[in-house]
């Protein structure tokens, strides 16, 4: 979902951006009409997030799962032939776990705690990192699961690597805890196409010689990511979502936006008899809300949340279907989700919980 | 260049696709949806390139760079540690050089036959593949030097393999010839930000096991390029592009015109005496018609052509220079290039010549 308000200034810029008689798909990247929209989309970025100095902002494309082979391949950078070097994971749902099987490739992994034990529902404790870590990884925000880490762990000096495709810009993240962070763009900041990777300057080089040149963060940070013709209208549009996020108030405003945004719908969950959301309190994610039908007989939840599915339809309240690998309930309450959605939300489940007789 | 009926559509329909009350940039990949989007695209695709059955078309990302690692990876997959396979590249320029650079990670290239010894000006004849060959590539059109194969080499079982990024349906091509084709999309067919590859059944599946799942053609063929969120919005335009292309008279006419809109151009630089082509006029490429001052002195040659530039600026004729590794002029008249820009630019050099005095 994007704010209504960027999607109508695309519109109205498609055929001329900036007086240059182009849209943002016809430029070419090297040329001096590109520049400044890369340049605007980076130095917003940096300000929104408070990006230090000694960071690096790429703008790749291939979405996480580009990133988790690159990062094993860039940052514990072996020959293959070698001996391989160890890293930490943290396994916490399908997105974690998905980054541990591509490591695997190139790192001897470490799963060095996992809440796989409780299905995925809360964030493990995280256990100081091994001498022998290249790196130590988390995904930050879960979601599939709905939870999120609410301490960022303290791992010294092994680089701290996270996750940050579904909650990037949705509240402050302090950036120099971090040696490497990224995120797929399509849930917050625009389009699907691009990822964005903040890296700190020190993790930047070490990629082995077999590496395809467009794995590199070396590469991408000396040509700055214009090494080759990047996803220039995605990079565009983010420019336009970081526009509207400044203009209305900024991260911090965004942040208790989305606070109150998911209050409103864990309150209701809370107190509800026919729903109640899975994750422990202490863990949940501010994006995406989980929650399923609170009964032990998998055929009546089944059949209620079918129940439950179409009604919101009718009401225009999509996507809410759990992610096809956990089934139930999800409401994924990015940015752009206005408060008025998460209200009808709210009154369309205590309605169906009204009609629902106990049984 | 985008057709500017293309850009209208997209901007109409920016908020509101297929009655769907979503902007393509807003769907989920693997929602009903964004199904019909990505297989109208394809099937568009197929019907105007003449795509046999027994070929897959895959969208990735990476553009044009990412094939140069993925086609020796998977086509000649062996394990790093093992013996390499060799193939045959013929170095026809820039992206032909870059291409077996990359290649050369990988597996052991041998260069059959290059036209560096001519600036790259003509098209080298094409020796018949050796029994090693994993497999045999060619850069069909050279955007940067000007030049086209005219004819597709005859490699018998080797699977030949083409970039025909800054050509592709601009002319009819016999795919059954070719083992592979790809593409980035930002000449031809739509924004920055995906590639099309077109892949005969047989060749798929013999990557290594250490290859970055994103980089497995037969990954994104078994998922049917819904491996991970693909590139959306760009897949979408794509298929705008290809809806243009059909309702102007399909790939014959699209032909039909590109050849009429390169002669005006090639024969105004053959009557010409201030300018020339330096291309060999049985090798000349339709979409990139490259030109130079013709006069030995290279200091007279350089300020001409900055004159050049600035009047043709001043008429709204842009992007002019050749390209900055060669230098020179070049007009890029793909697809979405009016015959009206055409005769503009014609018109222009015409002028330039007859108020360049004799010197």
């Amino acid at each position: 979902m994007l704010p209504q308000d960027v999607l109508e200034r695309a519109a109205a810029e498609m055929l001329d951006v900036n007086n240059t008689g182009q849209s943002a798909m016809e430029m070419s990247h090297r040329s001096g009409d590109f520049l400044p929209v890369i340049e605007k989309t980076e130095s917003l970025l940096r300000e929104i997030l408070a990006i230090p100095d000694n960071y690096r902002v790429l703008f790749l494309q291939g979405g996480a799962m580009m990133q988790f082979a690159m990062i094993p391949i860039n940052i514990a950078g072996v020959s293959l032939g070698g001996a391989r070097k160890t890293a930490s994971y943290i396994d916490t749902g399908v997105w974690a776990s998905k980054a541990i099987d591509e490591a695997g490739k190139y790192v001897k992994v470490r799963v060095a705690a996992s809440s796989k034990d409780k299905n995925y529902t809360y964030i493990p404790d995280a256990p100081a990192p091994q001498a022998d870590d290249a790196y130590y990884y988390i995904c930050y925000n879960n979601t599939i699961f709905g939870t999120k880490w609410q301490v960022i762990p303290e791992t010294g000096n092994t680089p701290l690597i996270a996750d940050v495709s579904s909650c990037i810009a949705s509240e402050p993240l302090d950036v120099s805890r971090f040696g490497l962070l990224f995120a797929g763009a399509q849930k917050n900041l625009g389009p699907a196409g691009c990822t964005i990777v903040i890296i700190r300057d020190d993790l930047i080089g070490a990629a082995p010689e077999w590496t395809p040149a467009m794995l590199r963060y070396d590469i991408f940070a000396k040509e700055k990511s214009l090494f080759n013709t990047p996803p220039c209208y995605c990079i565009y549009m983010i420019g336009l979502v970081l526009d509207w996020v400044k203009s209305t108030g900024g991260i911090d405003a965004m942040a208790e936006r989305n606070r109150k945004k998911a209050a409103l719908l864990y309150d209701c969950l809370d107190a509800s008899r026919l729903f109640r959301s899975p994750v422990e309190k202490s863990c949940r994610s501010l994006m995406n809300v989980t929650f399923v039908i609170n009964d032990d007989d998998a055929e009546k939840r089944g059949a209620l949340e079918k129940l439950f599915l179409r009604g919101a339809s009718e009401r225009g309240l999509v996507n809410l279907a759990g992610h096809r690998l956990v089934g139930g309930l999800r409401a994924s309450i990015y940015n752009a989700m206005p408060r008025e959605g998460v209200e009808a939300l709210v009154s369309f489940i205590k309605q169906f919980e009204k009609n629902t007789p106990r049984v």
